[in-house]
């Protein structure tokens, strides 16, 4: 059977490994994951409770207006109804971003190293892809790309702070960069570990409201996949001027967020302890990290997120990150991202003194 | 800000109303809901046990491999992991294999009242319509049709039982009929209330295993939203020729389906009582609403699913459908699919019973 020409240009995200799966594969008691960057912590304690309360509705399908869910987002952003597009994962309103702006005859802008499933997405819509010389965002290359191709570059995708670098750009810097940006390019400002910036370094807070004020071409994205804890749940959303959501809406398929999805992350927003506790663990055991890069002479960049990337030189980070494995701790390795790179998520204070005994040692060998 | 011009053509779904909403709006102490084929007894209790067990699990992201639901699948349908996709859904399976296939240059064929999704998702890939006269599934009509447009028409749609009709094919019949499709050409047969007609009429029943072995370009489409009660939590899949997969796995972002919807899914296959009483409660009260439908003179198909439409004449559906609506009943008015007809889940005896007595008295006034 023949396919969809587009088909052939396509490839697919590589996510991290799962711990039962590698525990069945190499016969482990104890798997650690430090991979995906989910909350250390586990799921809140609010939400817990909600799914078990929800869990005899699971027959019914979702309210497709989310009013519940979307009520509680105006809310908290101070926005309306219509600026707001709730998604399986901020992941799926970068799909239907994409989708609505990009074609063959057009292209988007990204740094290097970021977020694979911008390209994933555009792939699919044969847009051109131009990125920055820099691995991160450097705002002064991506004015010289922007300028140098204005008629073909119809998104931007800034990550703010990046995955899986974990630099962040300054929110005043963002701002300044959107207005030499055109009407007609949508720039995409994925917030997606934003509360961890902005917890640490208030000039790195981005303001969904103000932002969308200022600019009728700014899609936000924040999930729920990070500091609230719900990566298994699948839920994000895309904050704009109603214009820019409406185009989304209509690619949209129906109960595209699950009920239980719904439910629990109403119960997030409100499980203010857990967020606090999250914060704090995050950047209390992202110091320890920052001490063993030193005493073992590893390039990092500070990070602004719940993970650390630490750079090698002589060793191989494919070498390195199965050597973990066999002893049961899952870490990302960014040799699909072109780096001889590891990201590691920032885990509780067990998890990453159990890390940090076995790197050392396999650093060592 | 401009979008890509396919965007103007598309329409979306329009889901069944939401019990708490529609309790909200009407000021209504109880709602009960026959809108969305939902089953009436509930989650199953295995499937409650497990969402409960799993509840701590929801800041993981799912196994992106879904090793665990493929394999009790594959075992169900004696099939190979390469020949078994799983979307959110069974919609999101058409969506990739609509969008695998379909394009501005080519066509699809589909009878003329079924389910609304197909052409939704082939709008959004530019692929022009043909529909049958006949209402259901007429098989000369689809050959003669197939016949006048072969070189156009690249993915048939058969939905067996037909949603919102009720009507079924035989499964020797969809078989003839397949013999004369060009491999090239895409059969989709959407088999997501293919269970309650199995149990109804042996002859109505499809077998995977059977379909993809005999045909490579048969993609057969199964769901856990009906019968295993899980539709609030978006689970289905498509079985198919491992090529056809391979091809829809290219579309397929990574975590399509949530982690609690996996694990619910396992355990819904397992609950063998949940589903027997499903499916006798179904039947026993089915014959009820074509008892009322023969006392007050109401045109209707027999059924095979869990639903039951009534077609009517003189009165106006969308008149009856609000009346139901004010007495706290949500069923499914067709309008949208150009039919003055309205579709009834069926319930439990005790819900059954509220719309005979409400629905005899508004068919009175």
């Amino acid at each position: 059977m023949q396919f969809n020409e587009f088909l052939n240009n396509l490839s697919n995200y590589e996510p991290g490994k799962d711990i039962e799966v590698i525990a069945k594969e190499y016969k482990l008691k104890e798997v650690i994951k430090l991979a995906s960057n989910e909350n250390p912590l586990g799921t809140a304690p609010k939400v817990i409770q909600t799914l078990k309360t929800y869990a005899d509705k699971a027959h019914l399908y979702p309210d497709d207006s989310m009013s519940e869910l979307k009520s509680k987002l105006c809310a908290k952003f101070g926005i309306k109804d219509k600026e707001l597009i709730i998604g399986a994962g901020s992941d799926q309103v970068i799909e239907f971003a994409v989708h609505a702006k990009l074609n063959p005859k057009n292209a988007f802008l990204q740094c290097k190293a970021t977020f694979a499933m911008y390209e994933i997405y555009a792939k699919q819509c044969g847009a051109k892809c131009y990125k920055s010389k820099s691995l991160g965002h450097d705002l002064k290359e991506f004015k010289e790309l922007y300028e140098a191709h204005k008629d073909e570059i119809k998104m931007i995708f800034l990550c703010v702070p990046n995955n899986p670098l974990g630099e962040c750009l300054n929110a005043h810097d963002v701002k300044e960069f959107i207005k030499i940006v055109d009407e007609d390019c949508m720039v995409v400002i994925d917030a997606a570990y934003n509360e961890f910036a902005s917890y640490k370094d208030k000039e790195k807070h981005l303001e969904a409201k103000e932002l969308i004020s200022q600019f009728n071409n700014v899609l936000y994205l924040g999930t729920f996949s990070k500091l609230y804890g719900l990566g298994g749940l699948r839920v994000g959303y895309g904050i704009a001027d109603e214009h820019l959501i409406k185009a989304l809406y209509k690619l949209r398929a129906p109960f595209n967020v699950n009920i239980l999805a719904l439910k629990a992350a109403c119960a997030a927003l409100e499980d203010i302890e857990f967020l606090t506790q999250s914060l704090k663990n995050n950047f209390t055991q992202m110091t320890k990290y920052e001490e063993f890069a030193q005493t073992h002479n590893l390039e990092f960049i500070l990070s602004y997120t719940n993970f650390i990337t630490y750079f090698f030189n002589e060793k191989n980070s494919t070498d390195l990150s199965e050597k973990l494995l066999k002893k049961g701790i899952i870490i990302r390795n960014l040799k699909s991202y072109g780096l001889n790179a590891l990201r590691i998520t920032i885990g509780t204070a067990y998890e990453n003194s159990r890390f940090f005994e076995e790197f050392s040692q396999i650093l060592k060998g």
